[in-house]
C-alpha cells in the first residue's frame, strides 16, 4: 500500500492549482492594533498592518476584556479541567450564556467550543430530533453549516442564493407533514451581502418551518445592542435559533445559540459535540462576557466600522479598483486568479507592510478569488489612502499614481 | 407542526430514564485545587473537593502556565481574529505545534480547537483522501473518534474491546488491497484500561494499515517526558497518527495530531474542521506551551498522581467498595443504577463537600453507571481517607463505621 504516494498526490494537487497554503507568521502589538509584526522564514519580525482580521471592532484587544481574562486567571487558573457535566461549568459560563439569550431576546443560550462546533452540532442534531425532518440550506452556507446538514443524516434542499422564490417552490414541494428546517446566515462573509430575514420568516410561517439563522458575521456589529441583522431588522423573535461566535467582533475565541428553552435543552442533552468535549476556558468565557457587555452599551465601535467601510469603498471606487458590491462592513476586491490572487497578497506584504490574505477556491467559487478587506475603527485614513494607492499601482501599472 | 411538543418529549426521555442532566455550578480556587467553590441555586457558595475533573496533574493551576497566559495577554490580546489561514496563524501556535511534535518524536503536529475536533477532523479526512479506505474502530473508541469514523463515510468494522483476535479476523476478511486505518485509544476514560499498542502495531505491519491513537488520557501523563502510553511502551514511531488534548492533563484547552509531514499537511490542507475556523486563542496556546515544556522535564506530577491513584484503590479496596479494575490514574466505583449513581453523588456533594459525577449512559453501557475518581498529586491522604468512609457508609450502612 503506497499511501506516501497518496498523501503526498494529494498536496501536489493543491500545488499545481495554486492553492496551497503558507500561513502568514504574525503576532499582534497589544494596543497598537491593526500594527503587528510578521516573521519571515529566517525569524526577522516586521512591522505590518492587518487588513483582513475577523477581530472586526478590535475588541480582541480591548482593556475591559484583557483585564476580565486576567482577573478570571487570577481566580480559577487556566482551563476547565472537564466537559461541562463533568466538572467544567463555571459561573462564568453560565453567566455568558444568560448574557447571550438577553443580547438575542431569547429564553436560553448555550456555549460551544467554537462557531464552527455550535453550527455542526445543533444542525446534526436538530436534524436527527425531527423525525423525516427536510434541511432548506442556502447554497452559500458556510462549511461548519454544511456539515451538520450532512451529519444530520436528512433530507436536504439547496435554494440558489438569497433566492426567495425558489426557497417557496421547495417548501411548497415538501409534504406539508414533514418538519422542516431553513438554514441560513445574515451577512455572507465572503461577499458582504445580507439575507431578507423578515421574508424568510414570512415563507418559514407560511410553510411552518423552523428557521436557524448564523450571525456570525454580524453579532456585535448590527442592532442596537450588538445582536446582530436580527436585532437591527426586529425580527430575532421570530427566528428559532440563532447562532454566533464569540471569536470575530467579540475578539476571543468560542461558539453559541440562543433559542427557546425546551430546544437549548435538547442540544444541550443530545448534541455529541456539546457533551464529549472538554468546555470553554472560564479566561475566555470570562473575556467573552466582558466583551458582549461592552458592546451592548456602547456603539463607538460599531459606527466606527460602519464609517471606515464606507470610505474604504469610496476609496477603492474612486481609484476604479474592481471592488465587489457589498452591503456590509466586508470590502471585498475581485482578482479572479488564484495564482493572481496570492502575488498581490505577497506584494502587499512585501512592498507596503499591508496585510491581507488571497481568498481561493474552496473557500469562494473559482473564478472569484479576491482579497477580502475587513477595515474597523482602529484603520485610519492615511492607512486607508496609502493602500488606495498600492492597490491602484498594482491593478493600473501603466497610469499615472493617484496622490496618497 | 407540534416542534415544541417534539423537543419537550425529547426531555422527557431523558427525565423518566434518571438521566436528565443538571450541571453543578462550580469555580476553582486558583492555588488551593483541588478546592473549589459549588454554588447553589440561591447563589450561595460552599466548599467543596473536587475528584472528578480531568485537569489530572493540577496544571490548570500551575504557575508558569498561568504566567504564559497573562504574559501572552499582555503581548497580542485575546484572540487570534482568524482562522490559521486568514490571520489567524501566530508565533504561539507555530511553536507550539513543534513542541508537540517533538513531545511524540513525530515530524509534524497541528493545532485544532479540541480534542474532539482534531478526532473527528482528522478521522473524516483521512477516511476521504484514501480511496476505497476501510476503518477498524474499537468498540469503546470515544464519541469524538466515533463522529469522525462516521464522516469519512467509508467502510468502518467495529471490533471488540481490546480484542485482537477479533480484530485480525477483520483485518483478514478485507481485502488487502484497500488501505486501511485502525483507530483505537491508549487509556479508555471510563474503565482506566490500556490497549496494547506494540501488538495493534503488530496487526497493522501484517496487514498493512495506518494507525490512529488517542492518548488524550495519557498525554502529559505517561511517559518519561509526558509523551502517553505510546513513549512509554516506546512505540510512537510505529504510529501513523497521534492524537492528544491540551485541555487534560496539560489543563488548559485545545486539541491537536502529530504525524509524518505529508500526513500533517493533508489535514491542514483538507479538513474543513480544521480550515473553517478561527484559531485557538493565543492565550491557550502560550498556557498550553508552558504545560507541555514543564511536563516534559518534571516527573513529579506524574509520580505524585500514579502514587495517589495507587492509594486511593487500595483504600477503596480495603473498605470493600466496588472499584473497577483500572491499570490507570482512574478509579471507577460501580453503582449499576442511575438513579443511584445520581443519589449518591448528590449525597456526596451535600453532606461531605465532596464533587464527583455521576457517569451514566451513554459515556458508559447501561448498568454500568458509575462514580469516575481521578486523584491527582494533589489530594491528600485525609481528604482520600475521608472520602473512603463517606463512601463505606453509603455502601454498607449498617457496617460499624470505619476510622476516618
Ligand atoms: C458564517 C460562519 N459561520 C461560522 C463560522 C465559524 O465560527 P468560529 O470561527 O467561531 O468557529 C465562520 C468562520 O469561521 C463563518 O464564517
Ligand atoms: C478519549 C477522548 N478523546 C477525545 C476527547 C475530547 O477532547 P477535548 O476535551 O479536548 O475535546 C475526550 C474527552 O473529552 C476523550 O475522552
Amino acid at each position: 500500500m503506497r499511501y506516501d504516494q497518496i498523501f503526498s498526490d494529494a498536496i501536489s494537487r493543491l500545488h499545481d492549482e495554486g492553492r496551497y497554503r503558507v500561513f502568514v507568521d504574525i503576532l499582534r502589538d497589544r494596543g497598537a492594533y491593526p500594527g503587528a509584526r510578521c516573521f519571515d522564514a529566517a525569524g526577522e519580525a516586521r512591522p505590518i498592518t492587518v487588513w483582513c482580521s475577523n477581530d472586526y471592532l478590535g475588541m480582541g484587544q480591548h482593556p475591559e476584556v484583557l483585564e476580565a481574562m486576567e482577573a478570571a486567571i487570577a481566580d480559577v487558573g487556566a482551563g476547565s479541567g472537564g466537559t461541562r457535566n463533568i466538572s467544567g461549568n463555571t459561573h462564568y459560563h453560565i453567566e455568558l450564556e444568560r448574557e447571550l439569550a438577553d443580547l438575542h431576546g431569547k429564553e436560553s443560550a448555550l456555549l460551544f467550543t467554537s462557531g464552527y462546533v455550535s453550527n455542526d452540532a445543533t444542525l446534526a442534531t436538530l436534524g436527527k430530533l425531527l423525525p423525516g425532518c427536510v434541511i432548506f440550506s442556502d447554497e452559500l452556507n458556510h462549511a461548519s453549516m454544511i456539515a451538520g446538514i450532512r451529519n444530520a443524516g436528512c433530507e436536504r434542499k439547496i435554494f440558489r442564493h438569497n433566492d426567495l422564490a425558489h426557497l417557496e417552490a421547495l417548501l411548497a414541494e415538501t409534504d406539508p407533514a414533514r418538519p422542516k428546517l431553513i438554514a441560513f446566515e445574515s451577512v455572507y462573509s465572503m461577499d458582504g451581502d445580507v439575507a431578507q430575514i423578515a421574508a424568510i420568516c414570512d415563507l418559514a410561517d407560511r410553510y411552518q418551518a423552523l428557521t436557524y439563522l448564523d450571525e456570525v458575521h454580524a453579532v456585535g456589529m448590527y442592532g442596537p445592542r450588538g445582536g446582530g441583522i436580527s436585532e437591527r431588522d426586529g425580527v430575532a423573535h421570530r427566528i428559532s435559533v440563532i447562532e454566533g461566535t464569540l471569536a470575530k467582533a467579540f475578539g476571543v475565541m468560542g461558539g453559541y445559540i440562543a433559542a427557546d428553552r425546551a430546544i437549548v435543552d435538547c442540544i444541550r442533552s443530545y448534541a455529541p459535540g456539546f457533551i464529549f468535549t472538554t468546555s470553554l476556558s472560564p479566561v475566555l468565557a470570562a473575556g467573552a462576557l466582558a466583551s458582549v457587555r461592552h458592546l451592548k452599551a456602547s456603539t463607538d465601535e460599531r459606527e466606527g466600522q460602519q464609517a471606515a467601510a464606507r470610505r474604504l469603498k469610496s476609496l477603492f471606487r474612486a481609484a476604479g479598483l474592481p471592488v465587489l458590491p457589498s452591503d456590509t462592513h466586508i470590502v471585498p476586491l475581485l482578482v479572479g486568479d488564484p495564482i493572481q490572487a496570492k502575488a498581490l497578497s505577497d506584494h502587499l506584504l512585501i512592498e507596503h507592510g499591508v496585510y491581507v490574505q488571497p481568498i481561493n477556491f474552496p473557500t469562494v467559487p473559482r473564478g472569484t478569488e479576491r482579497l477580502r478587506f475587513t477595515p474597523g475603527p482602529l484603520h485610519g485614513e492615511d492607512e486607508m489612502k496609502a493602500l488606495t494607492a498600492a492597490l491602484a499601482a498594482w491593478y493600473f501599472p501603466y497610469r499615472m499614481p493617484i496622490a496618497a
